[in-house]
């Protein structure tokens, strides 16, 4: 017998795995070519060449039993330090290599950070739509998820509502910007409105509200949009970030938290932090991997690709008749289902060979998500399945 | 403000952190080769030279952002097959893809189980001595831990114990053979009369009792002794394995468990197990080293360098007069501390800078664990200083 709390788990991922075995069928009779499946947050650009051979580089240098070793549960020291100097020099920042913990992915991060601060029942609070897995990671812990509803259409974070949801149980707040599901990012003024308010409401009830910055997404940005480092603004930030998307390496499982010296608690956050990497079983995060991004420091993927794909979905979709913010971030286009029920759109789409996410899995129904991160050609080819559906829609109203 | 679930690990590590810093003293004084450091399981052996072309080889075929991107939670369905036809190989058993579930190394692999199996207050039975980790990740999931006394001096498990401590609250019993730390190997009529009394148990209680082979060590081993396949014997086990050791690859947490068909409640178990590794954070086990050690399914470090630190480290010890078994296998030598207070020989013996893990740290009093994956010179002039040690105790006494 599992345990019971993972028995709804159970339950929903049999949902998803018919999910993917419709989309296997799917693919198994119009060919894999003909299936256009905008589920998955899977990047389709390659990591940088650089990434081959530095690889290879560092095998070649480096003696394996320090390549492949143990470190610091923390991570390489010189690795965190490359990486302080990095955003020191991107964002005028102060950290230094105690600042910085290599974790297993933004995933790892996460889990990492919740078990460092939650304790049971202690509040989260998080913006929908959201990433799914926040309710688990926070479910770990025992702790509360408080969901403030969707902004529409805008999706930008609702402040009144932020404030009015702080009590003196809250812990965490948790932003996501570049955003998935919707590629909203948060303006300069948007956090330092939100810092005032987490700094009265810290007075107030005399806590510790710790502002959690999820951004795997944060190189991922168009138009030349910049990304507040959140860090500058609010004394009580911790960062997580991840190589997955800027890298294209989601498979290898690496990334960081930014723990800054202002932190209220710092020293005992740090040395906790260091503690839950190692207890919830990551120990460090990947060697190899930890040293590749360091060397690679300046890499980025070609976001070009990305932006071309959001370009022609956007303008497609829109001169189709479907409603949606243009993304400033991220891969993701959020698109309003034509229908109340965007799990019956999602059904019509699929007919038509399309595979989309329900919004209900990012707390916001009514809504689909359409990840781009796809071959160019898979886009152009969805445009007129779109559109068939959108006329099956109209002729059914 | 931490949580309060972290406070003790954080009084805790800083007192391991006090270890190092003492250490870190000491090989500033009198240079890094004139401290005998046995305190840490970081194999000192290098990983077989297959790693590194295997790595080159791998990079230079595969499509990279299928190399490193998101697979299955469990792991690339071929390593997982080519890992169970291997198993298969070696031990007569009959698994397949879905047996296999590619973890963050042993760790990630524990907790994974943890997280499937145990609800708060469920009992998880572990022998002392034991690696003190187990306790962390039983508290992860609120479960409690119930330790079976040291069977002094064969360490041998204490199964009339075994059979006295099972409850109905018993969810787990967890072995770990070669065992760390006292290299111990339990033999078949042992694991033979263990099974006995699980399935005897899970008659009487109407319960599953998992039983979870934590197998790190099991490659390394010595003199020809064989290691059973727990699967072989007992329906509800569950194996947790690592490269770590048998690869010299710690730092890449690279591993896998094992879930048999045979288990209880298979498919839920699979799922759920599936799920936790998303869920805790891990999302799949890092991607290039997957590839790795299924194209490197027939390597193995050179067990003979740890035979050679074995025979020397434990003829020395003994014909000085420490008393010890000898160890069947992994890399560690358990000694009997020849005063009663183990705390106070391990200071003893630092100042003649020699670094020992007292045995409190595995629920056994009155030992000290010898780390003996260091170098070979390391030992012999170690040797020395013991017998110093030695001749300390007897003129104190």
């Amino acid at each position: 017998m599992i345990a019971k709390s993972m028995e709804s788990y159970v339950k929903g991922s049999s949902a998803i795995r018919a999910m993917f075995e419709e989309g296997a069928r799917l693919a198994k009779i119009y060919g894999k070519e003909n299936v256009y499946d905008f589920s998955l947050g899977n990047p389709n650009v390659a990591p940088p060449e650089e990434i081959k051979q530095s690889i290879i580089n560092i095998l070649e240098s480096e003696e394996p039993t320090f390549l492949h070793g143990y470190m610091n549960n923390a991570g390489y020291e010189d690795v965190r330090n490359t990486i302080a100097e990095h955003l020191n020099k991107l964002h005028g920042t102060r950290f230094t290599e105690r600042n910085i913990l290599m974790t297993v992915g933004a995933a790892g991060g996460l889990n990492v950070t919740f078990k460092t601060l939650l304790d049971p029942e202690d509040e989260v609070i998080v913006f929908a739509p959201y990433f799914g897995e926040y309710r688990s990671y926070a479910a770990n812990y025992g702790a509360k998820l408080v969901v403030i509803p969707p902004n529409i259409p805008t999706f930008q974070p609702d402040l009144n509502k932020l404030e009015e949801s702080i009590t003196s149980q809250t812990k965490a707040v948790i932003i996501n910007s570049p955003n998935n599901p919707t590629g909203v990012v948060y303006a300069e003024d948007t956090i330092k409105e939100m810092a005032e308010i987490l700094n009265k409401k810290q007075q107030e009830f005399k806590t510790d509200i710790y502002l959690i910055a999820d951004e795997p997404y944060r190189e991922l940005v168009y138009d030349g949009v910049s990304v507040p480092y959140v860090t500058k603004y609010y004394k009580n930030t911790i960062v997580g970030y991840s190589y997955s998307k800027s890298l294209s390496l989601p498979g290898e499982r690496i990334g960081y938290l930014v723990l800054p010296d202002e932190l209220s608690d710092f020293e005992n956050v740090v040395s906790a932090a260091t503690t839950a990497n190692r207890i919830l079983g990551f120990v460090n995060a990947p060697s190899i991997m930890q040293r590749v991004v360091a060397d690679c420091i300046n890499s980025a993927v070609d976001v070009n690709i990305y932006n071309k794909n959001r370009e022609t979905l956007y303008n497609g979709l829109t001169e189709i008749g479907y409603e949606c913010i243009k993304p400033e971030g991220a891969f993701y286009l959020f698109v309003k289902s034509p229908i109340e029920d965007e799990n019956e759109f999602c059904r019509m789409a699929k007919e038509h060979r399309v595979l989309l996410v329900p919004g209900s899995s990012f707390a916001c129904p009514g809504y689909v998500r359409m990840a781009y991160c796809v071959a160019y050609d898979t886009i152009v080819n969805a445009l007129p399945a779109m559109r068939e559906v959108m006329e099956e829609v109209k002729k059914s109203v």
